[in-house]
């Protein structure tokens, strides 16, 4: 069935919302696994890590293919190859649930994350789930506005970003440095997480611009 | 001067010599700022991080400026996004090195590296050099086997993170936890930039490769 250009181009958003599912789905198991100690969500997570990893090439190979049968546009360039861009952005979120993940397993059975901190990651965790449920939709729905909206959120991602440092590098940190170290280490995991969601939004914001228009400097 | 399709890639390779270098010398000053808490390098490396931005920016329109103007072949077109690829890991080892100058910037006057982990750091340092040299000359000269050669440093790498994490988190380990987050920060920027040195070689592997072979799977 032959399909105009942007058919087969809705056709690989259609693989980015798919990606994004699949990369939020694999952060709140990452996040499961780690405030919970549960073996079993970490081990999965490691299996959709390899499967988001995937859907990349897929969306790679599809554009790919696109440009190289098609004579785009000036227009419908840079609108075809921002879905490799976002791809990236999504496996890269996709490594870092599994980096999430392997923190858990490296502990297991006891805790990486301490006591102290359980309320803090779990905010975190909260604040990731949402900023990929948001990339979700402004995805699925080519929302700008959603998309525009992700700042707020990054914002209390920062914010939870250093208040950790600030209980962890407090005097009265009643742990050692190991519990530091690994707490510094997700933390940063999770704020990562944060600035490749933004960065997918700016994506979304791009390519509901109006052909001719300059893209964000992302 | 009108130019074939392989004077226009060439072109677009000649930059991405240009941004190995800038990368390696910005990580130079990055890890000089770190070794000897000196100010100016480090701010010197917020400028240069800014200027490899740019010039991925350059990378990125030109290949795409190339791929709307030409009819490229299913062999020409891999090859041509791949230099987009090389232009972004480049990009994110110029923002690690951003990051270690920011860390030694935070603490100047003071040391950012504990004394217990200069040697440590010194060497990761020399690897990393050691890579991003390695880098420049695979991409000047398309040499795809000094490029497999990467995979030794980036042990050597590895082991060296390896080390610093059993320093630090050894019973004997002298310094508080603050010293030990920020080594645990700074050995992962360290590391990162590694791999995507790494990465960098992998694609200059993928280019020297005759068209119609597989990619590997980077």
């Amino acid at each position: 069935m032959p399909q105009g250009f942007h058919g087969e181009l809705s056709q690989v958003g259609g693989t980015l919302v798919t990606m994004a599912k699949a990369v939020r789905e694999t952060m709140r198991q990452a996040s499961t696994a780690l405030l919970t100690t549960d073996h079993t969500s970490a081990q999965l997570v490691l299996e959709r890590g390899a499967e988001i990893t995937v859907l990349f090439r897929l969306v790679e190979d599809r554009v790919y293919d696109l440009v190289g049968r098609r004579r785009l546009s000036p227009a419908e360039l840079p609108v075809t190859m921002t879905a490799v861009r976002v791809a990236a952005d999504l496996e890269r979120m996709g490594e870092l649930a599994v980096h999430v993940a392997r923190s858990a397993l490296r502990r297991h059975p006891a805790p990486a994350v301490a006591p102290e901190l359980t309320t803090l990651f779990a905010a975190m965790s909260e604040v990731a789930d949402r900023l990929a449920g948001k990339v979700v939709a402004a995805l699925a729905d080519q929302d700008a506005v959603l998309a525009a909206g992700l700042d707020q959120d990054d914002d209390a991602m920062d914010q939870l970003h250093r208040r950790l440092f600030a209980v962890m590098l407090s005097p009265d940190w009643p742990l050692g440095v190991e519990a530091a170290v690994d707490g510094a280490l997700l933390g940063r995991f999770y704020e990562r997480y944060a600035d490749h969601a933004v960065n997918v939004a700016g994506h979304v914001v791009d390519l509901a611009r109006p052909a001719g228009e300059a893209r964000s400097p992302r």
